[in-house]
């Protein structure tokens, strides 16, 4: 068992988590930069296997819950991570009285805001709590895409018109608040993602690719953006070893994701599966 | 058999005929309305069966063979409908040395355009053939969908605030010429259309609805749109008695068209089968 520091006078790092592997992703990558998580999981929606880690199970709207964890457990900085598919039915929202005082409209928002707008809420009630409310990255910095291509496969010209094409519309759904990828293929833009998540639009590709709707001399890329307006505390972009796996399915050159603002998992693997492939990863600006 | 009429001095309208069921439906409206139409049909791409019409197939760069058979069949009007799911590969491009001497960059754009590009340009080669190229709607104006609730069903409250995410979001794709249509559930929009087509992305709902992704208690709403800079003489964006069936599977409340710039296809059929189903469909504007 590793030794965990902890900064003279500061408190632990927890992880509320939602839905998906990123939360785990994010567990072990704060282990490994030296702080041990504690994990507050939604019961509704976190899948990961928490039995290696302090943990508790809390329902999706039970701030109460968080607060009484956050003052028990010394906790002074709080990760969101993971997606939580289902809003909490308003009988379920359990705000303490402190957060209900400060923030009227809470239940409205909560069953009925944007992702964006629910998200800014949840941060606020959180840090009415005492924890600051921090990014991933900041405790795991490694997490982070940096800039310039990863892989030892360059994008070649093609590929650079399809980043382009690709960039274009995935930060228009971001700005939308609908999803943060697209998939260019000679220069034009074949698929956007929903709710379905980057995993199954890639699948979607490969379906449409065996079914010969899609050119078969072109190869195409993944691009992936943050929103526009998004905060940086929630979950950035991601990608991991998975999501090689989806491009080598789908047929396509490579991922480009947004450099400084989105995560990259388990990086050793993805880079090597990656490379075998010929597959390119790429950190990439809003700008050319 | 009918007998078609003809204005004194007018030549034959042709439908220039690519993938998909629409070329079809758009041929029997405009014998319904009173013409005969000839079909070109695009050999590696139109799926019709076109025995019932007299028709030629032809490949898709060959413009010389579209001169030819405008002026042997005296045709003066040419309707483009249906999908090109391929481009043409260069050395099927076929153009007359007059098109060619008037428009450089010819081959370039059918291989490499946009969308928009292309059409601009097949529509400039086919005009220079002597034919005029005209929408569906205008040979047979009962095809575009009007204004205001088409079914016994109107939509409701929540529906509207679905058309109104819906639409924002479908004008946006089309601004980037990827897609016309959007999924919006609870008044956030959760699928977006790319080449899979309107009636693969209402499947997607529907295994969505299945796995329990989406909410149980809203059934949200597909709302199409015209792009907003596409050329009406270009295949509208269009609904039809399958579109229904889709919305069945998906659990939708119903669909909002662009009134005016829309086609809804068998039109008796689509509406009783959505007020059979309680489904609502409806011509909106791009203003409330």
């Amino acid at each position: 068992m590793a030794a965990f520091s902890r900064e003279p006078g500061r408190g632990r790092v927890a992880i509320l988590a939602g839905a998906g592997n990123l939360p785990t992703h994010v567990a072990r990558a704060i282990r490994s930069a030296g702080e041990d998580p504690f994990i507050i999981a939604l019961s509704a929606e976190a899948d990961g296997d928490w039995t290696s880690f302090q943990h508790e199970r809390i329902g999706t709207g039970d701030f109460a819950a968080v607060e009484r964890i956050v003052r028990v457990n010394g906790i002074d900085r709080l990760i969101l991570s993971g997606s939580v598919k289902r809003r909490p039915e308003w009988r379920e929202i359990r705000p303490t009285w402190k957060t209900l005082a400060r923030m009227p409209g809470v239940v409205r928002t909560l069953l009925r805001g944007g992702d964006d707008q629910v998200l800014r809420m949840v941060i606020a009630l959180i840090e009415g709590a005492g924890a600051r409310v921090i990014g991933a990255h900041e405790v795991a910095p490694d997490l982070v895409a940096t800039l310039g291509t990863l892989t030892s496969i360059e994008p070649d010209a093609a590929s650079k018109r399809d980043i382009v094409a690709g960039r274009e519309a995935a930060l228009a759904l971001g700005l939308l608040d609908v999803g943060q990828a697209a998939v260019a293929i000679g220069g034009r833009v074949i698929a956007l993602e929903g709710v379905e998540g980057t995993d199954e639009m890639l699948a979607r590709v490969a379906d449409l690719r065996r079914r010969g709707r899609l050119s078969t001399s072109r190869k195409g890329v993944l691009v992936k953006f943050c929103k526009p307006g998004q905060d940086e505390r929630a979950d950035l972009p991601t990608i991991g070893a998975g999501t090689v796996r989806g491009l080598i399915e789908a047929g396509l050159a490579g991922v480009a994701v947004e450099a400084g603002r989105s995560l990259l998992l388990e990086r050793e693997a993805a880079i090597s599966a990656a490379n075998e492939a010929g597959i390119f990863i790429a950190g990439v600006t809003r700008e050319d």
